[in-house]
């Protein structure tokens, strides 16, 4: 038999339609998801803000930031719909005999059982108390079998600890093509041997069956057993921040991925957990291209950031709202 | 034989579009230009916002601000996409013993490493570690061979020191009227004896191929061999923070000068080191009044800084990707 042919992106963003909450009148606050990023630092307050704000664009009911004090005074002022915990701490800030890792995270792990799922690293910073804070948050979910994002900082802390997520098929890595190449080099993989569908799917594999998705001119996402391209058409400019739109899409999709086998909804209960998780990386891939897009056009040589955040209400609408996708 | 007639406003425009990277697939973050502006104090937050994020607007993909603590939380809210680092300090607030200029200025040297080019002195103030931290970093991006621009009481510091910048072409000096007539006094120039062109000239001269862009009613933009006039259509409203457009703009194209050098796209490399940046300058210059005249038409006396910042978009799409500019 020859094999199956590749589904095509209408195809697939169909199939992801199928695990989107319908907005019924029944439903209440919180069920069409709940979801946090962790991240936000001296350095940076933007990244954060931009995922968690994607998030709620997408349509996540609420949507936290738990970050730095300073940071979180900051985030609070971009949006008043972001809820913003200033929980994390970094080394030079903390009071003496105080605030370690343990004691952070335990705070917010309790945050956790009300979570559907979280993103870990947008803003995070490589200082030492964040990374590891972050670090025992992410053993927290891992306990509580809870889906996470892997993106940014937290990247490094991978990097660092690959053991942290490997194994755990419920966590999606986002490396941009240099934080791929330094996944790569811990893992002791060639980047430059094979094609890149392949090295990425050879990555994932040696993680284990963590997704990755490796965003570049195309996007590619594996997860060591099955490996697709999105290449949908998005914008020519590659300002910085325009990652953290396809950290909060993506931490919404999987925040419906749970929604969706809670049976929230009537449906045939069709996908399965690792079809979902795949369409969840697909759908944001294909969600941030969309908006990147719909932004350049408007903006061309001028678009920054948080222009792509004005687009997710439109591009949800092209993608999975019209009666075919409109690409 | 005659001497060569001066190019037109739209030659010269039509020879800075050489350098302007095309923006292809195959690019990824970070090098369309990564730039800073430093400065940012108890006074001052306006500025260096309205220039890192002009830098942006014109292209640049990632756009820090490199600042005193208190100011970087005001400027971080301005807008998500600027990256703002709180690292300078004033020298009333350092903590006892602590927080030289040294100190300061290694922690902000690691950064230049990063960077394309840099602006130094919007916002920054007078206070006396301020300024001797912004010589150190003027010294440090010397040694790495750095492009910058020095404008606002960045130009304090020069008056004061001249030999920081002296006889490094790739320093670019903003001065208006009154900063202009510092520096004159400074370099024994009598700035009424001869025309503003040669004015200009001389100066440039005196601070040995330094570029000067005197900003007035007409730009006058000098190396000391080659002097150029950009007389362009601006607005007729003087409000502050104007500058700061212009030292964005051309921070942007002096991280495209490293980029056409580095050759990250095919083109005919007949561009000399020298003629980029005096071309550099002019395109600011352009840039500058395209935005004040186009803010102008809409808002008449009403006009702020901000104003400009609105129109970087449409005053690129005019100058540069108009099939002929229009001015």
């Amino acid at each position: 038999m020859p094999p199956l042919p590749t589904p095509t992106p209408k195809e697939l963003l169909m199939r992801v339609r199928k695990f989107i909450p319908p907005l019924l009148e029944t439903m209440h606050k919180g069920q069409q998801g709940r979801v946090a990023v962790i991240g936000g630092s001296e350095d940076y307050t933007g990244a954060p803000f931009f995922s968690a704000n994607a998030s709620a664009l997408m349509g996540a009911d609420m949507s936290h930031v738990i970050c730095e004090p300073q940071a979180a005074q900051v985030i609070k002022a971009y949006s008043p719909n972001i809820m913003v915990h200033p929980y994390m701490r970094q080394s030079h800030h903390r009071e003496k005999g105080t605030d370690t890792a343990e004691e952070i995270s335990t705070k917010i792990e309790e945050m956790l059982d009300r979570l559907h799922a979280i993103v870990i690293g947008p803003g995070l910073g490589r200082d030492s108390l964040m990374q590891d804070t972050a670090k025992l948050i992410i053993e927290a979910a891992k306990k509580k079998g809870m889906p996470f994002v892997v993106d940014a900082d937290g990247l490094f802390l991978v990097q660092n600890h690959p053991s942290v997520v490997q194994n755990y098929t419920h966590a999606i890595l986002t490396p941009n093509k240099a934080e791929f190449e330094r996944l790569c080099k811990t893992m002791k993989i060639e980047p430059s041997h094979g094609d890149e569908t392949e090295v990425c799917s050879r990555l994932a594999k040696a993680f284990g069956g963590v997704t990755i998705i490796q965003k570049g001119s195309k996007d590619y996402i594996s997860n060591g057993k099955h490996t697709m391209v999105c290449d949908l058409k998005g914008g020519l400019k590659r300002s910085g921040g325009q990652g953290d739109t396809l950290t909060g899409c993506l931490v919404t999709f999987l925040a419906w991925k749970k929604a969706y086998q809670d049976r929230l909804w009537k449906h045939d209960n069709s996908l399965s957990d690792s079809e979902l998780i795949a369409l969840s990386a697909f759908g944001a891939s294909a969600m941030t291209r969309n908006c990147s897009r719909l932004a350049y056009e408007k903006k061309g040589r001028a678009l920054q950031a948080f222009d792509l955040s004005l687009e997710v209400g439109q591009a949800f609408k092209n993608l999975f709202e019209s009666e075919d996708p409109k690409l």
